[in-house]
C-alpha cells in the first residue's frame, strides 16, 4: 500500500489506496476483513481504527496503518464478489485532495540554493515560514478559481508532506518517523495581493489556492525524500525545474524547526517552498489566465495538473 | 443567555452559559428539556442541535442558539433537582478558552488609527493580516508558557470577534449577522522570531501564545462592537489603553474584506489589531517574565488574566 488518496463516491469523501489502477476503501477493506474473522462489531471497529477521513486515520498512526494494509492485503486475496462495494475503477470516482481538513499548512519561501545563490542573495539563517488556511484546498481533478480580484495569478510548484505523529521538540534525526507521507502541491499565489502588505497571508490564502494531491505516497515506500525533480509546466511549457536536493531546509529540518516552536499534529501539512522560475520574476512577467493547465511533477511521487478557470463575477 | 463559556468537568470540555455566577450545561439542558417534553430520542437531538463543542454548536447557527436559549430558560424555571448534573458552581469548573479548534485564526496588524498616526504614518489602505494555528490557544485560567527560546516575550492586547454563519461575498452592511459573539484575546508574540524573518507567522504561532477568553458574548447582546474602552495592565500598571471606535479596520469592514477573499466558518476567529504600548515599542524596551500577570480588560466583554510561566527546558 502505497498511494493513499482521498476519494469521492455517492456524495461521500472517503479514503483509499490505489491498487493496480483500482481504489481499495480502506475502511470497507477493514469491516469487510473483520466480517470474514467473525466480527459482530465489524462496522464499530472499523470507524475507530480506520475511518474515512484521512486526518482522523493519521490520528491512529502506525497502528491504524498497519491494519490497513492487511485489510487491503485480504481484499486483494479473497476471491470475492463482496458483501459491499470496496473496488472502484479509478475513472468511476472522483480524486480528492489527500487530505482535505489539515490543522495546520505551514509553508516555507525561499527554499531553493541554487536559485537564492544566482539572485545572489546570501543563504538565509531560518526559513520563512507563513500560512494558508484550508479553505485553500482543491484536488487533482478540479479547477483552480481565478476570481476577479487580481490580475495578478501565479503557479509555485512544491514538495509538500504531512505529519503522521504528534511532534513537539523531535530532532531532525529523529523527524521522518513523523512523517506520514509526501504530495504535491501548487501553491497559487494572487501575486498583487500578496505584496499589497508586508504579510503575503491575504494573497495566499484566497479560496481554493492550493491544488493538492492526487495521492499521498507514504514514507515507509518514499525513503530518503531528497534528490527528487520537481518540474512545472504550464500549457505544456516548462517554467520551474529544481530538485528535492536543493533545498536549504530540508524535511528533517523542517520537522524539527517547526516542533520546536508548535506541536505538529497527524494531518498537518508542510510546503517546503518552490524552485525559482515563478511567473512574476520572468522577464517579461506572464501570469495564469483563464483555460491555462499547471502541471507540476514529481519523481516518485506523481503528477499534479489543473486547469484555471475564470469566476465570472456576481 | 449572553456569556457562552467552554469549560472543563471530569475531564471532559462542553459548553455552557453563565447566570448569576453559575456555569449551565447547554447540551444537559437541551436533553433534560427534551426529556421533560416526553422525547425518547432526547440524547441524540441534542447532540444534534447543541453538541457540547462550541465550533460544532456554531455550526448550528441561529437554530442552535435558539434552542440553547430556551434550554435555559427551562433549567432556570424548573424546580429541580435534575436527574443529571446541569448546573455548576463557577468555582468547581475551569473555564477554557470559548473556542478551541477555530479553523482559522486571521490576526490584524497595525489597526488603531490614533497608534498609527502618532507614529507618523498614514492610515493603510489595506489590513495586514497574518495567521497564528489553534495549538496557541490556551484558557483565562491557564499560564502563558514562556518557552527558553528567546528573551522578548511581548503582550499584545486585542479585541476578537467568531464568526457564527458561512460568510463568502458579505457586505459591510450585512456583516453584523455574520458574527456570533466577541471576546478578549491576547496576541502573545515572541518579538525576537516574529522579526527574524520579513514573515511574522513563527514568531506568533509558538505553543500556548493566545490566551482568550473568558466568555463569548453574543452579538445580539452587544450590538455595536465599536466605542469599547480597551486596556491592558501588566502587574497592575498599565502599558495599553484604546478603544475599539479607533479602529481603522473595523469588525464589519474586516468580515466584508476578508470575506471577499475567502470563505469563513462558524468558529473562525479574527483578531482585531493591538493598540500602542506593547513592551517592544516602549523606551526603555521592557518583555515579559516569569511570574508576571498580564491583564487585558474591555468594557462590556470581560477581563482576561493570565500569569507568565517559564518553562524549563528538558
Amino acid at each position: 500500500m502505497v498511494r493513499l488518496v482521498h476519494y469521492r463516491i455517492h456524495g461521500e469523501s472517503r479514503i483509499g489506496c490505489i491498487e493496480d489502477g483500482k481504489v481499495i476503501d480502506l475502511n470497507t477493506a477493514y469491516e469487510l476483513m473483520l466480517q470474514a474473522n467473525g466480527s459482530i462489531r465489524a462496522k464499530q471497529i472499523a470507524e475507530a481504527f480506520i475511518p474515512a477521513n484521512m486526518v482522523e486515520f493519521l490520528q491512529g498512526g502506525d497502528e491504524s496503518l498497519s491494519l490497513a494494509k492487511k485489510a487491503v492485503q485480504f481484499i486483494l486475496q479473497s476471491p470475492g464478489p463482496f458483501e459491499r462495494n470496496v473496488i472502484y475503477e479509478y475513472s468511476d470516482v472522483k480524486i480528492e485532495a489527500p487530505v482535505l481538513n489539515p490543522g495546520k499548512i505551514v509553508c516555507v519561501g525561499h527554499n531553493y540554493r541554487e536559485h537564492i545563490l544566482e539572485m545572489g542573495r546570501e543563504l538565509p539563517p531560518y526559513p520563512v515560514v507563513f500560512a494558508k488556511f484550508s479553505n485553500t484546498i482543491i484536488g487533482p481533478q478540479d479547477d483552480i478559481p481565478f476570481f476577479p480580484i487580481s490580475e495578478q495569478l501565479d503557479y509555485e510548484a512544491e514538495f509538500a508532506f504531512v505529519i503522521g505523529k504528534r511532534a513537539r521538540n523531535v530532532s531532525r534525526d529523529n523527524a521522518l518517523n513523523y512523517v506520514a507521507g509526501y504530495t504535491v502541491a501548487n501553491d497559487v499565489t494572487y501575486r498583487d495581493i500578496q505584496r499589497r502588505t508586508l504579510q503575503w497571508l491575504q494573497g495566499k490564502t484566497v479560496e481554493g489556492s492550493l491544488p493538492l494531491g492526487p495521492w499521498l505516497i507514504t514514507a515507509d515506500e518514499l525513503g530518503d525524500p531528497s534528490g527528487l525533480e520537481v518540474v512545472l509546466t504550464v500549457n505544456g511549457e516548462e517554467r520551474q525545474r529544481s530538485n528535492t536536493a536543493n533545498l536549504v531546509f530540508t524535511v528533517p529540518y523542517l520537522v524539527e524547526f517547526l516542533s520546536n516552536l508548535m506541536t505538529l499534529e497527524p494531518g498537518d501539512l508542510i510546503l517546503t517552498g518552490t524552485p525559482g522560475g515563478v511567473g512574476v520574476a520572468r522577464d517579461p512577467q506572464v501570469f495564469l489566465k483563464d483555460g491555462d493547465v499547471v502541471r507540476v511533477e514529481i519523481d516518485r511521487i506523481g503528477v499534479l495538473e489543473n486547469r484555471v478557470k475564470k469566476v465570472q463575477e456576481g
